[in-house]
């Protein structure tokens, strides 16, 4: 299990609706309006991005970026942001968010 | 020098469009709509996350992450895309991109 960045570009509104569905059913956060983070185990990962390839086979132009975070890269990762995000709760080490 | 991935949303379009042109002018790629990957030193990502702040400070809303690329991370990277990011070219290790 690890914790993993999704970010994406993809033309195609259904498609990318249907990704973003998706994300949000295999229980992954939206961070930003194309990027989700949330923990994979290696089986999961590997039918989630096939059935990425299904998703956006026909669309004209596409590109779907993910990125596992690793524990060590955290302490080196940078937010400037309004409400930062809770990475514990990301992490899955908390049951809820505190909002 | 090392790799590093910058994505953001941006609310106010004024401060979104200047981001993307200070992302452009520091050399960093426009590799999605809004995520950026470049080499960036110490000193530069200091400096353009300092810029940042300064810029996205009176917006409503804005989140933006930067992510560093250690390079045995970038062997554990899924890309499904139409036409593949040039890797080496992003690092700096190529001159030209190949289009």
């Amino acid at each position: 299990m690890m914790l993993h960045l999704i970010c994406y570009d993809i033309e195609n509104n259904r498609a990318r609706t249907r990704l973003s569905k998706l994300l949000i059913k295999i229980g992954m956060e939206r961070v930003q309006l194309s990027v989700f983070i949330g923990v994979l185990s290696k089986y999961e990962k590997e039918e989630l991005l096939a059935k990425i390839e299904e998703l956006v086979s026909e669309d004209p132009i596409y590109h779907v970026l993910c990125i596992p975070l690793h524990e060590d890269m955290l302490s080196g990762l940078d937010e400037i942001a309004k409400v930062p995000l809770d990475w514990e709760y990301l992490k899955g080490e908390k049951l809820c968010m505190i909002i």
